[in-house]
């Protein structure tokens, strides 16, 4: 006999471990709307309290990935996924896919739009002159057989049961539960059909996990999650105390990326993408962590990468000159350099307002229908760490909206910098540690 | 600014008192439909977690109260109200209600019918012919202030905060919270405009707490609330591991109340009921406790508090000959003796079960709108405590329900008996401790 729901809140409420079948019960009879949206939040908040096991985590993951499509992967074989938790100039996924596809990894990617202070892949895609990335799955599977790797959207019937609980859990204040979050991501990557998934955690001011600590449990409960559901799984965690390399904004950031492609891009960017592509390789079976990294390392080096990323524009609709010529991608009609009216090193960046503030020139969206301004963004020309003078400028500022006061701007950029005057110069290590699921 | 439901919801999860604002805004947005159903009861599960204080659940109450009517009792000068949380036999009212009013208190009581395998007075009240419960405002003050009591059932608009509320509890787990359960009595009883309360909070097997140490944390939490909304309040903690007299169900219970009022009731009935009647005294401000102990002693002794029983049955448009003649209540149309399959002492009664089964008989309601059979209920022969032998008759059911199986339910009625071969008789003392507020 099927518990109700009633008992089934009773029980979580109790600090019991639910069966999988209670799961699978809720999952479904959320989705089809039986089970009301007042007993949901009921239990989603007795969750962010007593939690749940890892095998709950699993069964609540899997339940939500079957709630709409599977994408079927199998024409191409071992396929290997890359996500990252969302930070503030996070590009790494149009560095490092390039680079494990070149090493002979398939990438076939489905990604999503901006979230809040954090942008998203297909939003900077996008920003490529006739780059599409509503692809069918024909056109998918052929891009992806041909260059190693291809970036869609998501489908619309892809995780209905996430779609339905994050609405519900965004307005019921019971966002901030590791199984929850852990069963967001996971449900998405395990209906995406890749047998490998590499996952960059994030932890610090621009990130949603603010300590390493919670990063690291989000870590390990996805790596279980994709160990209980027969995947290979590494989680790779990352600082976002200061943005990734020093773009943030769509055609910013992917002129950043073809940058560091062709080895002169920043080196944090270089490092942490090299990093992640390799991880890619081990999760992918191509050998040790050392040999997956020199694959990567030469991949970048050789130009290889570049090229397949080239080849992938094309495919996928956009102008692959932009390779060559930057100056193809969308310019802002403002911009504006920011002075540092302190003497210092920079000691902390506030990157959600690094994010926010990108946001508000135009980057992003504050609701989901509104447009973006696909040039809009921030260049920092200094980050965490570095000596600054005053008066020497320390970013720039990109815009096109009507009417925006960037004066304004300027100040909260420096608003989101904190500057000592008797700091040291720093390196930051963008790598705290790699989680690594079984037999990676 | 008032702080949004989701700032409410996150501040009550993070563990943070909220301010008396925040919770006016919480009650009358739910009771308007601004707050929806999904927020409310994420809401409530966090306190459910997280519970109130006695400040918060002061405000609470206070706001509930005040969302509909709030009757006004000025014209009757210091009115005291009793309340029970629910116990199976329990017609105390019907007894120390007359007792008070003879010692001079005004008692004009509003009360609830049964609910779940708890009886309600009104059910009680109404199982004497032509009785009538639904008074106008101008009679139940006329009658009060002719006989010092009066018992009207609750009007549409008392409380709307707490039915709302109590019903979304109700589905989504979050019933059994001390400061929950204590706003939803209270609210009730402030709006009702009484300035003296005596609670009779009831712990054991056929109440609502199984502890004394629940029962005690709900007592205090209620009298605190009390205090900070400026009334007089004392609660009675009394054991419900066996019923209040021997009678179960809606005409017995009368008939049992008019013979504790001839002086010819059971002792435990008899001992309690002028102990309520004592504590309402006191709260009314009549004297010491042992004053009042004795004011309520020679109002039963003396017969006074029989004569205003039958004065308010007139009054309320009931037979008041009922009180000489009890075969004037209505009959059973079945009745089955239970014999004792045991020898013994009976060492528990699960009283919840009596209640369930008295309900079965036809007593009490599955749903709101059941018809009640006024005649249907349990006569227990021997309570906790007593011996008996094997075939000795231990209870008598009474039922007048078409095609109910009176064998089966005998067995039900022994399966709430525990009888041990080698137990001593007991004497149970039905009151644990009373809980004062200020200055009674």
């Amino acid at each position: 006999m099927t518990s109700s729901v009633y008992e089934i809140i009773i029980k979580k409420k109790r600090g019991f471990e639910l069966a999988r079948e209670e799961i699978e019960y809720i999952v479904n009879g959320y989705v089809s709307g039986e089970i009301p949206d007042y007993q949901m939040s009921a239990l989603l908040m007795a969750i962010c309290f007593n939690s749940l096991s890892a095998e709950e985590t699993a069964c609540l993951t899997l339940a939500m990935a079957h709630s709409g499509d599977m994408l079927d992967l199998s024409p191409l074989g071992f396929c290997v996924d890359k996500h990252s938790t969302g930070g503030v100039g996070d590009k790494i996924t149009l560095i490092a896919a390039p680079i494990a596809a070149a090493c002979g990894a398939r990438v076939p990617k489905m990604s999503g739009r901006g979230l809040g202070h954090t942008g998203g892949t297909i939003d900077k895609l996008e920003s490529i002159p006739e780059f599409s990335t509503e692809l069918s799955y024909d056109d998918f599977i052929r891009i992806v057989n041909e260059t190693g790797f291809a970036i869609a959207g998501q489908t619309a019937n892809l995780v209905p049961a996430d779609k339905k609980i994050y609405a519900l859990r965004d307005c019921t204040g019971t966002v901030d539960s590791i199984p929850l979050i852990c069963s967001s991501i996971m449900s998405k990557k395990l209906a995406s059909g890749a047998n490998g998934i590499v996952l960059d955690v994030k932890f610090g001011s621009g990130a949603f996990m603010k300590t390493p600590e919670e990063a690291e449990k989000l870590a390990k409960a996805m790596v279980e999650v994709g160990k209980l559901a027969g995947r290979r799984v590494s989680a790779i965690l990352t600082d976002m105390n200061a943005p990734h390399g020093r773009a943030i904004g769509n055609s910013l950031e992917v002129i950043e990326a073809i940058q560091t492609l062709k080895g002169s891009g920043p080196a944090d960017l270089e490092e942490l993408s090299i990093a992640v592509a390799a991880e890619m390789l081990c999760v992918a079976g191509r050998g040790s962590e050392k040999k997956c990294f020199k694959l990567a390392e030469k991949a970048l080096k050789s130009g290889m990468a570049l090229d397949t990323f080239r080849r992938m524009i094309e495919l996928q609709g956009g102008n692959p000159r932009v390779i060559d010529d930057t100056s193809l991608l969308p310019c802002a009609a403002y911009e504006e350099e920011v002075l540092s009216d302190k003497g210092g090193v920079i000691d902390e960046m506030d990157c959600e307002k690094l994010g926010l503030l990108s946001l508000e020139l135009g980057a992003g969206r504050k609701t989901k229908d509104d447009p973006i301004d696909h040039a809009a963004g921030i260049l920092m020309l200094k980050t965490l760490g570095d000596s600054v003078a005053v008066g020497e400028p320390v970013a720039v500022l990109y815009s096109s909206r009507p009417g925006i006061d960037m004066r304004a701007a300027a100040d909260k950029l420096r608003a989101a910098l904190t500057i000592i005057s008797n700091g040291k110069n720093k390196n930051v290590n963008n790598i705290l540690k790699i989680i690594k699921g079984i037999d990676i």
